[in-house]
């Protein structure tokens, strides 16, 4: 494996699926093919394809289609690091590095460049199979838009629209039975889907991880509504929104279930204590893995189309220990030492939140 | 109040809310006005609004820009029989009835016919009433499309196609990874929604209330897909499905929280049940609210419209204790005390179910 | 070829293409595999891949996936009619009957029963097909849903839901423009859509086949509109649409195009006679061919499943030279002979027709 | 009329409608009624409304509901330059400067600033406003994105989805016919939707005036298509797109008719050609007016309303003559004088262009 001429490409996606996926992987091969005649060989289901050398050549015919499609024909997970493989040992799961499995496999298959499209955890993988000497180029992903080194990731515009038409279909009842009525949606850590989603649907309330709320807050907000004559209210709630002083709201365990029930996310929570604060009828809805399916926006298929076109451009440049990313209105590329690890989350006095605060979106704290 | 010559009208919406309930009230309003010069009359909350004197009059421009809009402009509730109405006395909670007070307002309002759009509870007190002497229109609502008197009832296509657009989404996430999704459906009685938007989404089990399913069979169907190359299924369950031998999966009371969480409906009961069987990763949604919302579909809004316009008709024509239905491709009417407490529930040996099977769904049963 | 045991299902689609096609050609592929264990054989491009043998064997992994896609997978054409085949004859396109072709192919492939999906002409010729000894089942499809043997076609739902989503659309601009907008949908020689989509749109006229229109009459709508305060109107036309005591509107040729332009469809003639007539600006948009593209409808995917599974159930019950039709709420079948050629328009006093009138809509007529 | 302290504040909408300017008017009035306790004054019809005194208050009342709803509640207009305003003097048109009315209704209503929501030709009557002392204050409006000073306007976001949807339409009955599918679009002078709906539809061909077209090499990558087996081809073209040494297609005169009917725009004057170049079949559609139209991508939503806060917020900060931008991710401000009249057209070697090529779009040039 030289970083002489490249004659063939790895790729895989790697942690958990999301809109445009599909539309890299498609760029990434007519790229490959018909501008630098190049051949492409997919790994299947993340690093766990190329430890257990499930991979199959692909050509434009295998990309026929996949544009307007949701997920990836690649299949991913969010397991199988090869720097900390679980093995049964004695009986005992232990985890070791297997890396040496991947280059192996890499050369097995002829592979001059490897491009990997993944969330954080994918693409710290990345980075040190590059300082291992693997010629690597990264694609973002992350539907939460929490990666700091690009303005937007693929995915985040499709399930920020599934977030919103969520809101207005809520929207008719909350008015309808006069009742409140709370969205929980995706965002462990930055509350960009929440608070854009809120936004855009016209939410009264949005909680987000960034700003921690006060539910006495959030309270008098809805009742200051109902006494001026709006019966309803609407809150969207970002999966990591926690309390002031409190932690991410976990899930408990309950006696007779195998595993861990999310029973209590944020969002139940909040529904609860809404209910019991303000004496109106409260109803909640978990948006989760809707968010992730369909058909990417037309926003997502172009930024997913540039990424794939770009990150093909960065290998045959040489530019490897890369990952493309936007930085509007260019693609341009930044080292996967700097982009990994760097959140992007919600900054608390960004205009956004300022705008939503001026029309009177409470945020509970 | 005499069955004369009609000319005021009075309406109201009952009971859960469901898209084309404004398609209805406008078409009432343009058919009163337009056609017959008739004054309209919108009472607010159901019967709620009957009872505490809560209307507003309504013109055609009150109904201007509805047609396409979720909901209902007139607000409903579930509660407020008015022959089982809760008061307390002496600090206790007791059910009267004051339905004397319903004659008396329709009175004051001057109102020669009321027209009560709701579901199988509204249109039960609809029928009391016009017992009691009240000239009464219905015009059937559920969404879950379980009234018998008629072929269809408006709302249910749109919740058909919400769901159905669901599957669609979750198909991706569930090819990706590899994994069973499970989608919680409405229907508590009666499994339309699950077996039709299971159809039209390719899930490969449906669970409904009328096929008592065995949670063997549906492991056994994911694992035969599993080990013939499928490694991934998607089961839609409506909320009413229940075990053999067992009944509706109830809510569990959870200590700390002031009313039942609906902790283990059927989807995440079945969900951790197929994890625990197969091995497989499961993840679950339920839909709930979201099914309700959203603009009406095509068929929804012309089915509400020609209810709205034949409710006015049956008016006219001094058909009182009537209920608009649709005998496909008519418009008829048959009498509320036949319509009322008559479920529809999904034949076991229909040619629907039939099909389902011939083409590899499985029903757990 | 006998009409004993049947091993070997060939399967074509024919005329234009409809949402849904996809769906009956899985249902029929999956039914006649899992169900009765046959063979099938699909023929590509309608009756020409009959004759000229282009024809490939349908598995169930070949039908993975189309369940929510438009179009046919076997690909369609509106030409090569067997019985008056187009040839060159000394240099002149004369007309033959080449359908012994047919029967030879039909014998080359083991074919024991041929399933065809198609309009009123492929219908046709599957009946001609069937009364020279083919055994023949037929499956319809006419996205106008004029079929008289049937309550409804699928492809229609979903054509509906295209045409109402544009009035939606247009609504907006007609409205803050003060505009007239005129849509022009599908429709030849019934004006369903045109129909049902005004309803669902609220449309302030229609204009369909069965009622000839005076532009006078509509013009006096719009300004009746306009006086009382509607600054805006919505006219939705069936490209079939003709005036009084005229014929359909034609294309008429200019001089440099090698083909009749389309330059006067019922659409912009009507959409010039308004501004004229009424000295308001007026738009016009055709619909066109984006009425049969896009993911079909939940009822369309059901329907057509249901067809596609009945269609193989007949074929296994031995009743050839019949097409499988709904009669709500159960398929069934007639014979071929009485199913073309006779055409479902709208009744121009059906309820339909007159709730549109009651609600205020004018027809022209 | 002093730049003082301000108290009442004048909105008005300009130009062709677009989704996305409720909510703008939305916020306009929320920010400014809430966060600074202003009065809102609407004028209807863009300066139609300001020069014939036809305004009406604006409360919060007022703007419920709009958010999700395309076009303007406050109505526009093309036309009513009050710098060049249209009258009849002896039976002839002359055009007159009437900005003096303008002033003075300014000052009738008691308006402190004027918020205008409008494209470039309102945006340049604001500026002139500006200049003869008004203190205006501009948002950017045009959905063919095509204004330099802003890194997107809103509306664009919407378009594109909507032409993107209709490929994906096109794209079924293309492939099922083997037919040459041609979409026209918006963008008279920029190719911005045309290329990015292109992308994210998967178009085969893109037209844009940005860089002329010979119909040579639209038909010879269509061909080139058809004999590697892919026997259907997607062009899209923007209405504005010309052939090399030509000029963008202009509408004829047609005898019969009293004012210039668009016979042969680009997408029919090239579909034609593709016709008759390729000899195979090959249909148009013009999108239109649906492009204008629908609720707003949940983006649209949100760029709309922090464009409308932040106008209020240049407003109190006395910032007249300047434009809200986006400059991503932060929302500034430019002076009117420098934003008007330049146009951001597609730089024909922009990564967006390249990317196109290099998965093997062809622009005909």
């Amino acid at each position: 494996m030289g970083i002489g001429k490249v004659r063939r490409l790895g790729v895989l996606t790697g942690g958990g699926d999301c809109p445009g996926l599909n539309a890299v992987i498609r760029a990434v091969v007519k790229t490959a093919v018909r501008d630098y005649s190049l051949g492409v060989v997919g790994f299947e289901n993340g690093f766990g394809g190329l430890l257990q050398n499930r991979a199959r050549d692909l050509s434009e015919k295998d990309v026929v289609g996949i544009l307007p499609r949701g997920g990836t024909i690649l299949g991913t997970t969010n397991r199988d690091n090869p720097f900390h493989y679980p093995t049964i040992v004695n009986g005992e799961k232990v985890f070791r590095d297997v890396s040496d499995r991947v280059m192996e496999n890499i050369s097995i298959h002829g592979i001059d460049a490897l491009i990997i499209i993944g969330g954080d955890g994918s693409l710290s993988i990345g980075k040190e199979l590059f300082e291992k000497g693997l010629p690597v180029v990264g694609v973002p992903k992350t539907i939460d838009n929490d990666l700091s080194a690009t303005d937007q990731t693929f995915g985040f515009d499709t399930a920020l629209n599934t977030a919103t038409e969520a809101i207005d279909k809520l929207h008719t009842t909350a008015e309808s039975h006069h009742r409140v009525m709370v969205l929980e949606v995706m965002g462990r850590y930055a509350g960009w889907i929440a608070l854009e989603a809120g936004l855009a649907g016209g939410a009264d309330v949005i909680l987000i991880p960034e700003i921690p709320y006060s539910i006495e807050k959030v309270n008098a907000k809805i009742m200051e509504r109902f006494e001026s004559g709006k019966k309803f209210s609407i809150v969207v709630a970002a999966e990591g929104a926690k309390p002031v002083g409190g932690d991410m709201v976990v899930q408990r365990m309950v006696p007779d279930s195998f595993e861990p029930v999310r029973l209590g996310g944020v969002g139940n929570l909040v529904g609860r204590q809404i209910e019991e604060g303000t004496g109106m009828e409260t109803r909640v809805t978990v948006l989760g893995h809707l968010q992730r399916g369909g058909t990417p926006t037309a926003f997502d298929r172009v930024l997913a189309t540039r990424f794939g076109v770009a990150s093909v451009n960065l290998v045959m440049e040489g530019k490897f220990g890369e990952m493309v990313c936007l930085q509007t209105p260019y693609i341009k590329s930044v080292p996967l030492a700097e982009a990994v690890g760097e959140m992007r989350v919600v900054p608390t006095d960004s205009d956004l939140v300022r705008a939503a605060r001026q029309i009177g979106i409470s945020f509970g704290g």
